[in-house]
């Protein structure tokens, strides 16, 4: 597949460059019948968006506009096609860069793949791309909240920081609101005031951290996810792998799980209120790759944002001679906190397909 | 998607029970005119196969047998549709469990997508499935000898204890070698020693261990993988994370990433022999979602074998009252060993698919 | 795709070639909770069983084996693996005539796509192949009669001899009836006899004939087919164009339209008992590649049979000179009777797909 | 699958409605390294659009602009995406019939399938969206001739007049040319003037005729086209019958095989300059569902517009009582002469897929 579509039933395609005209998706399809206004995909593109002292100087408002898809406000049950307009392009920074490959990023990849690139800000494999997803993912969780299921995430850890809260303690609602009070996204105060730290440090050298982001899903009904392959696990995995510089993935217990016995990481089942449950999490609600009921729970690990100020090795392609990269620019010291809403979205993409495909979400939610 | 097929244009179907008839595969399908025996399958299978000391005690053969696909010795092009039949399946074992959920297993999640289960070894949901992954995996491998890339998988952790060979020190012929010599597939022979032990002794207490596998291919050409969903990371964490076991998933320095500096993880940019390549692979041979030409570097978390002969709390469904229960039968202490294999087998799925994708591997073999 | 998979949620990938071992096939996957026995599926193969005057000596008994997906009488929700074994195998039959290429068959064309190709009896190419459609079909009919919807079909012409019976008039167990009582499958006994001769005629002279198979699907619910491009009347075109020997597809008025006016070919709308229905079918209940609720009439043009035992001008392509061919051997001279019951099962397996697409098939048929 | 996305590695997702603000589409992925214009677009879109004696008043500029995936004048190989603005769209005049169905249109089936509908024009049922494809067609087109494969249509049939050229017979320019003089676009310039007289004549009377469409795809290479499943000739059938009004599909001979021997219909193989070809083409460039080298040859069954002005039967569905409907507005009292590039465009998309499939079409044309 050349791979710009997501989704088996729910399905997401993406397109645009960091620097071209515009970035946008098409969302194939929303059920009938249901409310959607800008404003509903307006609110997760802000929380997205460059801003803050230790994001990217890149000035874009990032205004979406849907062309499709709605009648007199409801969707129609047919593809709900969106834009926002690259508004701050500033291509010309990348001019005197050009023939020298970016340690860290896709720039030699995509050459060996398509013979020639867009080398302005990296083209299609900018994460300015995750516009798109935000947006098709704030679609999917409307949809999700009409059958009370929450996804919420927060920076788990940044330069070794590690936020100390357990999410399953907590309403999602809660978590929601602590994290969204600092710039670092995360709902430990403390963790947070260090982790900033670490990140202004980091930046001060010219240099970027990564860290780790924890998204929870809430109220998932039991039995949505597919044997073999097509496990809720596997697809979570898939999702989240292909954000921009995801390194791992994990679920419950995750790599932890390696070290446990099967007594610690088996999670009892009992009955609460007359209903089949777990007593711990290490499953991050799946087993076997079909949901549990319990809180789903996925990680992923940031790496550092590559383009650094700091002098790199790297090739001339033109003149295929070795040389020395300084990557200025409007770049983010640390990717994490912008990361956490572009993870919520793709989670919520994943679940809501996955519904679908389970018979859990009607086509329309249109009575007649 | 129902989720038992894999792949986007090489494509394997797999079906099948623990205590069913059979298992197998349909192989959709291998270039045309490439030589293919059983014995190519039979070797890999063998591999998977139950038997030696740290293992269960079912007696399978596993004797593949080949039904299509395949004329005068050679691939046609079309399916090639391959079965194990089950030998040794005892049923009746599972029958006084029958109406308890075994913790750690998908027991709970079947009954609850599908209405009732296949009681049966946990039916679909066993890992005996993966014969029929192994068996794919085995003309994936072939395939990709062809064009001189190799998959070679061994065990990276057990309980804690940790192999410390880098594979990207070594030919692959040699990890593989020193990984096939003892019962925990490490090529670290001291460690291999001390994994054992603790295998041992968990299995000593009715207990189970995890740990972490890890996969390197080698020789992978640069510029496969897709942008933006369809990553070949992307695509590595949905095959891997999509076996039994797996909780979690990482690409090159993976979760270790997140704790690094963006000039810690960058892999600098050399040339050597005239060529482009990387001074280290921090990066795991894959950058923006596509190969860099560099050893694709995989590991998977597997949790601790869920069987285990200690007593768990639990809930009897038929009574819909809470129970204690004892999972009895012939389980592995440490799946992990056995996992190496598989894991081994869905990466390269995944790599002749995404070849396959790009133009690298023709529809046939044959000159006319 | 390499394509031996037909369906986006309800699946089947056939295999299996005319003269190998066996053919075959996965249906991914029922819902859960359904009877099923062999003598489901065996009572739709013994109507494409060759047997009979007018059709091919091969003596196949056709008895399927269900291999996987059924515990205690029940669907799984897993997939279910059946296969038939190939008895009366003959390929030396066509030793003689393996360099020479048989007009009207896909010998040339897999020679072009492979680089070389399986003679026995054109391998993957054959209508044996459509053994697996058939046993996947009878699924595909079973689930449908839990929804009250029929799938009948039967010929509508062969040699320009035409069937005059309408079967929007009929009850479609009395179409079936009828068609099942004679050779040719035609519901219009007078017709049929002329029908035979026509086919005993062209067999004396070492010729064929073609036909048109006609298939009604019945009491299938409004609102299944996707817009734009997964309509309803597209899908059914790729669904029984895919069948061997199919040169034309229409739905309803079909080519008939191109002649009609707009004010005769729109069906009236109109009340009855309080629903809306039309008072003619032209639409064949199709209408912007949705279902209206009527009757879903779909027709396939059968060419004759390629292999006839006059001589034919041909190449011998390991010579590479023109040459002549005499195809001898064990042929249908008309293919027409044994393409309905594999129109049928291609249109009911699309029909399943659709309506679990929309929502209107359940994964699990058990009540808990 | 909701189905707004054709193909399988060369893909085209569309979206928009009638009186939405724009139409637009996804092109995933044209390979990299080459020159695309909106010029390119443009002119087929020109082909589409509206005007002229014999066609809809609706005034469309039909401007294309291309948002994504060209850099300095060259796909990059990511996502095209392409838009059309609306600017004559007139949802107002649809106010007075929005509570009655459309006799011949999609209005009930969208109100079954979705629950309620947008009454503007038909919304995403118009043949509006068609405009999408087209856009999407030209780019397929532009990629077939770089490797001299061409794709020209024409109208074979209107009201019962027919064409009585065969294309076989001459260089496809010169068919392009003859066709794209006159208003009906058939090249034999008496049935043309016939035809037009019948149109006029309908459209007088308040009243629309149908037709038939042929296009020709010349120099396509043996060997595309995928068994069992997914055959060129399958997929082309999905292709061209999933166009608003298409009823009937067929390759080559079509229907008239079914009156054929098959000593007619097969084609004899012969030499010609050492290669392999056909004396005749009945097979339409098609055996066993793959490519034979010769033309392709498609027909499609268009119906009759359904929008009339004279008075018909329907049902008002706010009130649910019969009714009588007059269906005034700006519409093509035959469609047939603009489905041409329509159908062109899907044949190209499905070509290029399938090429693409077969590995025939690098994934980028620029030489490193």
């Amino acid at each position: 597949m050349p791979g710009n579509t997501f989704g088996s039933i729910f399905r997401v395609t993406t397109w645009g460059e960091s620097h071209g005209r515009a970035v946008g998706c098409v969302v194939d399809s929303p059920p009938a019948g249901m409310e959607l206004k800008e404003e509903d995909i307006q609110k997760e593109l802000d929380r997205r968006k460059p801003g803050g002292k230790l994001s990217t100087k890149r000035k874009e408002s990032d205004r979406v506009e849907i062309l499709s898809g709605i009648f007199e406000g409801l969707t129609t049950g047919t593809p709900v096609s969106m834009l926002v307009w690259n508004r701050d392009a500033r291509p010309e920074a990348y001019e005197p860069i050009k023939d020298l490959l970016r340690p860290g990023h896709a720039d030699y990849t995509y050459l060996a793949k398509f013979g020639f690139r867009d080398w302005r800000g990296g083209g299609r494999a900018s994460a300015r791309e995750t516009v798109a997803r935000v947006a098709a993912g704030a679609i999917a969780k409307k949809i999700l909240s009409i059958f009370n299921v929450e996804v919420v995430g927060f920076t788990r850890e940044i330069a070794g920081v590690r936020c100390e809260i357990n999410a399953g303690d907590f309403e999602l609602k809660k978590i929601f609101e602590l994290a969204e009070k600092n710039a670092v996204r995360c709902p430990d105060a403390e963790a947070a005031k260090q982790m900033e730290e670490k990140v202004v440090e980091a930046m001060s050298r010219g240099d970027s951290v990564g860290g780790v982001v924890e998204v929870v899903a809430r109220n998932v009904p039991a039995g949505i996810g597919e044997p073999v392959f097509d496990k809720l696990d596997a697809r979570l995995a898939y999702a989240v792998m292909g954000i921009p510089a995801v390194k791992g993935v994990e679920i419950g217990s995750g790599f932890s799980a390696a070290r446990m016995k099967g007594s610690e990481n088996n999670d009892p089942i009992v009955l609460r209120n007359g209903k089949i449950s777990f007593e711990t999490n290490n499953a991050g609600g799946v087993l076997g790759g079909i949901s549990n009921g319990d809180d789903i729970v996925v990680r992923a690990a940031i790496k550092p944002t590559p383009s650094i100020s700091m002098p790199q090795k790297t090739v001339n392609v033109k003149k295929m001679e070795e040389s020395e990269i300084v990557v200025k620019g409007r770049h983010d010291p640390c990717i994490v906190p912008r990361a956490v809403p572009v993870v919520e979205a793709m989670v919520a993409l994943c679940i809501v397909d996955l519904m679908m495909v389970q018979g859990m979400i009607p086509r329309s939610f249109v009575k007649r």
